[in-house]
């Protein structure tokens, strides 16, 4: 690639299984990208070290001198400071009070920005996704947890202490199933995949979902919420049944938050999200249900465009919005 | 009374039964007060003129001349439109698409703001009252029904068409007890006042619940939240056991929204929370248990300080903010 001229900002995605790293001009336009392993198992030290490699990997592929890049911004499991730009505890890493902001400072000699990954994939989608020009857009991931993340006003919302936005733990069935949180009946332990893949397996324990079973290679550990869609497609009525309890949850929830905030966006993103028709048409109905007017006529939803690369534009958007002048 | 030098402002809160209207000075200084009661049952223009009268009538106790007042903002029940300035329905005024901004600057030569009163409430516990200082604080009122208002950033939060803070519509109990809005499971259908009375003349007809039955004179129909609360500071056990339960959901409610929006505080007002300690005992264990750590640990609850007057503050507040330079 030729030596890029201009300014730039890194946006970085960390995750539990690998490292999503991009390199934006100052219009956020990608000029070069890289995906690395996370290989957490090997370590703390070794995770930060395959940060380093994947920012290294896009500054050579697009040539650029280290001062051409004026702001990095990193995505990352909460919960986390993004003040102080410590994250707290990462379960998927093993990190407990990683001030992580520090260390890459001092490191890649750059500015860096913390936030949580669920925050920065609802700013990717507003800024370059589902949610352009929405002043007020609430974001929901739905994958094997929920989470997500608000802008209002414009702006990424985090709460007094980063707290915000854990639409997973939102309670809508008070006693309910177990929730990872310990807690009982939350949207996350209803709505998620890994709640519809808990529905399917404990059928299938009871001698039915045959077809999920059959999905799975017969093996019951193998049940997840992706061989439960494939059952589904494929007509079986037991499948169906789960995904659709779970799509009525979903938008419980998310009539719940359209009374509290009435924004003028709610985009759904997320792998259980991917199953499509299904979900939509279970959700839809309990949204307009429960909604009050004001909300039911104002609040659109719709669907994320930008998948699995919403949190590195987000970090993106994060970078060019804090980058020095 | 002497007369006044200076600039002032005017708040009216009105309500089903009475109207409450303030003059106050550049300060927030209330020097002078009017209640008129509203008599909904003789009609729109009759409404209108005690609102009127009510001005007058602080406006002369003042001894002010027209020009000193700068403004006038309004609390109304909704839904209404706050930037039209029009009520769209006040089921207790009988009242449809009343312009009431634009008839009440015609009658007084004064701009006019309209809010909706519990959104006012949220504004003047904000700006005179528990959450002074506070950039992100949810009021909720739980009375007969359970409304309230968001201050985000240092400002009234109202969504994209004045739909949010309707946290007596959030679904908590997806099957649970019929609502007035016609859903099932809202929080005011398992937390207010109404609730509690629901509950206690279900109990009643089953012969249950002799000593709210007594406090009630003996009359079903007379049960109300106030004589559950009567039985129950008697100790009588079942009053007890209902109140706790409807504190219970509140507290379920109160953990949602710290988990959607960590505000740095939460200010609970309304007659429901006059019960006193009964009430606190049972919803703070509720929000504990159901919030994630950085809520639990960052989001403050606490008792609104300005009662009745919170509406009427927060309409001071607003014409304040919005008063023409």
């Amino acid at each position: 690639m030729a030596k890029a001229s201009g300014q730039f900002v890194i946006g970085v995605d960390l995750g539990g299984t690998k490292i999503l790293t991009a390199l934006a001009d100052m219009n956020g336009r990608v000029v070069a990208e890289a995906k690395v392993p996370t290989e957490a198992g090997k370590g703390q030290q070794h995770v930060l070290e395959q940060i380093v490699r994947s920012v290294e990997q896009v500054r050579r592929a697009a040539g650029l001198k280290s001062e051409q890049v004026l702001a990095l911004a990193l995505g990352a499991p909460g919960p986390l400071d993004t003040r102080q730009g410590i994250i707290h505890f990462a379960p998927n890493l093993a990190w407990h009070d990683m001030p992580i902001r520090q260390v890459l400072e001092q490191r890649l000699s750059l500015p860096v920005l913390l936030d949580n990954d669920a925050n920065l994939a609802a700013l990717g989608e507003h800024v370059y996704g589902a949610g352009r020009d929405e002043a007020n857009m609430v974001y929901i991931t739905v994958s094997t947890g929920i989470g997500g993340g608000l802008i209002l006003d414009g702006r990424l919302y985090h709460g007094i202490a980063d707290g915000a936005g854990e639409f997973g733990h939102m309670t809508v069935l008070p006693d309910g199933p177990l929730c990872g949180c310990g807690n009982r009946g939350c949207l996350e332990a209803l709505g998620s995949g890994t709640a519809i893949a808990r529905d399917a397996r404990d059928l299938a324990a009871c001698g039915r979902g045959e077809q999920i079973l059959a999905a799975a290679g017969g093996n019951f550990a193998s049940i997840t919420a992706i061989t439960v869609a494939t059952a589904a497609a494929a007509g079986d009525a037991t499948a169906e049944a789960i995904i659709a309890r779970a799509a009525r949850y979903l938008g419980i929830g998310i009539a719940n938050i359209s009374n509290l905030l009435n924004p003028s966006l709610v985009v759904l993103g997320g792998g259980v999200m991917d199953i499509g028709e299904l979900v939509w048409q279970n959700l839809r109905p309990e949204v307009q249900a429960r909604t009050l007017e004001a909300a039911r006529t104002s609040t659109r939803i719709s669907a994320a465009e930008l998948s699995g690369r919403a949190g590195v534009m987000g970090a993106i958007a994060l970078a060019l919005q804090n980058k020095p002048i």
